[in-house]
């Protein structure tokens, strides 16, 4: 028997539709790429998202069609997520910071019918353009004032394209299941593979970041979107923040230190989202050039996610800025929250050293994501916080399978996608990462986890970097290399100084069985460490006898 | 193209697997119909509503069969929340204050195969027992120990009827639009109706309660549910309790101010949910008995629904104990919530009589839930704060019928459920409800409040209730009746007086063609004024010429 309510979908144009409706007032403030700041509200927002879909419609997109974009955060982008999938396309956002190989093989696997640039990737389009087979035109985000010279086929002015259509746009409505938003992993193996969100996903997952133990967000907030939207729908916050009419602030392409300050500072940011890398910038600045930042702003909060966040930096944040920092764990593949380190009521006189050890954990799982650790056969591992196992997960806003079927079925037998990390879950449900499945050094039927010993070796004075990978070994199976990039300032440190550094650091049988200096670690073009090519580096390398 | 995102259904049971997963030491403190405090955590509820759900398959009960409950708030009422309704059949609360035939057409219409009472309402169930014919046991939820002795047919006791089930059970999946509760509306006319909630809506909704500008419930919190279990499924605060892992405070049968101030006090209770009555009672024990409710206190917000929320009381909240007051606004045919009386950032700075006004106004629109205003052709009217329409409602937690479809179709023809009321809405979204539509004056083409008018004079210092209905008039269509009850220390006040205390009050054209004096108003067995009792009443009133 089914209940007798109404039979509302969850779609993406619902949420623009409540924000005109209950937050017409409510900004959007964007760095533009041309410079200025610009101010509109989710009210024109919604207008112009309409215009979109009529210029879609005007183009010959249908519900279904990719449509690309390779954007920074900024109204115009904020536009077509509504506009695009508001009728019932797939708003594809390309991450511009890949290899252009991988933008091209991206755009192509995706069959994108049109691609939207923002202006200071002309040169990029420019170059990729004839060898995107799918794509029947560019559109550059900006107006005819501003338009680049550039021998792009099909070359179209977003102003004008928008600005000759309709104000009013009936949004159609359609299964909630439908695809809405396609985003490529940018894995450190292989090819890209699409994680294709559908509009339930993403409206279920605006619920979560809305919810006071998700992220939060809420009309009285204004938050600085630093996470890109072209990075997991920028963790979502468009939708969420529609859904209940926060302030959004998107930084645009300046995303040094002393732009984001200035950002926070002018625009009343309490709540600012992104990875830790622009936060060191952020703080950098912070600490070389403000007086006294704790007056000057009204951050409360900041979000971290994309790597761990270090407990320096959770320090940082508090005692320079007062914020709290939330730790967050997610991915691409799960829209992408699944964790998030809020504190419990019994949390609330723990000293400050106390507190950082919790909040250096990935956080607990939320309503709508279901954690398990299993074995190496699949079987369940106690949640008691100190068995670490594979970390798997459930729930409506993670992928089932890769666009195009890439690599094939992804789940196990009950419906649970493997993360690919090792992690143990506490009796709070704190879950804490403790390495990459494939990275964990398995030595003598026990686990080392490369990332702890990698953290210990980076926190010695003089090391620069610093990587561990496995090798194999006759009696323990596989035993640890550390591998280190010096600062060039200390270029004396030897391997004895560093097995010296580690003995008080770590578990003696953790200690590597070598260490070896290089001059560089190979990256990818996000930034992450490379250690496929690590392993193929130190292939034939053998431990001394 | 459907999205690739895993089809997982939004079910109840999923709430408490992730409560007692993730927040298996939050607490539910309840007050027994035996007396002494109970204490339990959301793992203990798990596992008991395992034994509920065991317990329903031995006793024969089918997916979609109706399970009645006459019950307090409580935790064996919470097992019965999950257990029920996480076995797929549903949960028919039962208001016990009805009166005892509307219990029983309730009991009849549902089909209720059985019924599970507290033991304060045996002697309800001794005389209804033979009247309701689907009922095959009834389940006196007690232990042993206090099992009263009734000539009831198939008599059970809870503790012994559960104690000997497993303590393990697999939740079945199935579609989340699966009927999962029933509530009946205490209409003031008619039998009463009932709402079929499912799986979804409730999900959904408790995202919602769990929003930061929804109801804020959260990990955090420790949340007095006053609202019965009976009404609206308490709000949803059962699901969203487990949705966040709040603590939960129920109150048991003990309404009176001095149980709640003690519990409020005792558990350190920081959100209070409830109707204006109880809020009346424990305000004036606050008043006459607490030397220092700010002190002694850390509730932080009350949240008040059901009928409007009174300035004064907004007022008491704040001055007294230090506590926000959020007006929220909802039916049962809407899960409940509708609107939510939370600030706007630019409110920060108003002062407490800006704040006031603002109050009490039943609040803003949530996502989930469209609002629309219609003149009496169904045409939609501005939302600009003065123009007062049909208030119209939809969403997916609204209903799209009634149970065994009494009534027809209750939708228009956008699918839009009409509440009854009279409302306007202003430029930032708040609702304010003027009327209800059958009671609203017409008056030259023009509305007459009276909700308003009612106000106004009981805000006339001796003057007890108040009531106003429209009466036929030859030149104006209607024009407002004033029917009040004199407080008894006041046996003096007339029609002159009352007059001319209201000109200062309303305009010149709303006031009163008559007032009229009478001992007693009639009510609802719910304590709601009947108007159609005093339409009856006045059928032949006609005006002093």
């Amino acid at each position: 028997m089914f209940g007798l309510m109404q039979d509302r979908p969850l779609l993406i144009s619902s949420l623009i539709e409540h924000a005109a409706a209950f937050h017409p007032h409510a900004e959007i403030v964007s760095r533009t790429v041309e410079g200025p700041i610009h101010r509109c509200t989710y009210a024109d927002i919604r207008r112009r998202a309409m215009q979109v879909a009529n210029a879609m419609q005007t183009l010959g997109v249908r519900p279904g069609d990719r449509v690309g974009t390779l954007a920074w955060n900024g109204y115009r982008h904020m536009e077509l997520y509504f506009g695009v999938s508001g009728m019932g396309a797939v708003l594809h956002t390309i991450n511009p910071r890949l290899f252009p190989e991988q933008i091209e093989y991206i755009a192509n696997h995706a069959e994108d019918q049109y691609i939207f640039f923002d202006v200071s990737f002309t040169a990029l389009i420019e170059k990729l353009a004839p060898r995107m087979k799918s794509v029947k035109a560019f559109i550059a985000m900006t107006d005819r004032a501003n338009m680049p010279t550039a021998d792009i086929p099909g070359l179209i002015c977003y102003e004008d394209l928008i600005g000759r259509e309709p104000v009013e746009y009936a949004w159609p409505e359609f299964d909630e299941r439908a695809a809405s938003s396609l985003c490529y992993t940018s894995g450190t193996t292989g090819n890209p593979k699409g994680v294709l969100y559908s509009h339930r996903s993403s409206v279920l997952h605006a619920f979560l970041a809305c919810s006071v133990d998700g992220l939060g967000l809420a009309a009285a907030e204004s938050a600085l979107v630093v996470v890109p939207m072209f990075h997991v729908n920028a963790w979502g916050m468009p939708y969420a923040g529609a859904m209940c009419g926060a302030k959004l602030v998107l930084p645009g392409p300046a995303m040094d230190g002393k732009s984001l300050y200035e950002l926070i500072r002018d625009e009343g940011v309490t709540l600012a989202l992104g990875v830790p890398t622009v936060w060191q910038m952020l703080l950098q600045h912070a600490e070389r050039n403000a007086t006294d930042p704790k007056r000057e702003l009204v951050l409360r909060r900041v979000v971290i996610g994309g790597s761990s966040a270090p407990r320096s930096m959770c320090e940082a944040f508090e005692t320079l800025m007062g914020a709290f920092v939330v730790h967050a764990w997610g991915m691409t593949e799960m829209s992408p929250i699944g964790t998030i380190c809020n504190l419990l009521p019994k949390h609330k006189r723990a000293s400050l050293e106390q507190r950082l050890d919790l909040q250096v954990k990935q956080g607990r799982g939320v309503y709508g994501v279901e954690l398990k650790l299993t074995d190496e056969d699949g079987n369940r591992l106690p949640h008691d916080g100190t068995t670490a196992g594979h970390l798997k997960v459930r729930g409506p806003w993670i992928a089932n399978a890769y666009f195009h079927d890439d690599g094939g079925s992804i789940l196990d037998d009950e419906c649970f996608f493997d993360t690919g990390d090792i992690a143990t879950i506490d009796l709070d449900g704190y879950m804490h990462i403790t390495d990459r499945a494939k990275d964990v050094i398995k030595s003598g039927g026990e686990w080392i986890s490369s990332i702890d010993l990698e953290n210990a070796a980076v926190g010695m004075p003089g090391v620069a970097e610093a990587a561990v990978i496995g090798i194999a070994h006759p009696k323990w199976q596989e035993r640890p290399l550390l591998i280190i990039v010096r600062k060039p300032d200390c270029p004396l440190i030897n391997k004895d100084d560093v097995l010296q550094y580690l003995e008080s650091q770590v578990a003696r049988w953790w200690l590597p069985d070598d260490v070896v200096f290089i001059e560089e670690m190979p990256h990818t073009a996000t930034g992450k460490l490379q250690k496929m090519a690590l392993r193929q580096m130190f292939r034939d390398y053998r431990f001394p006898a």
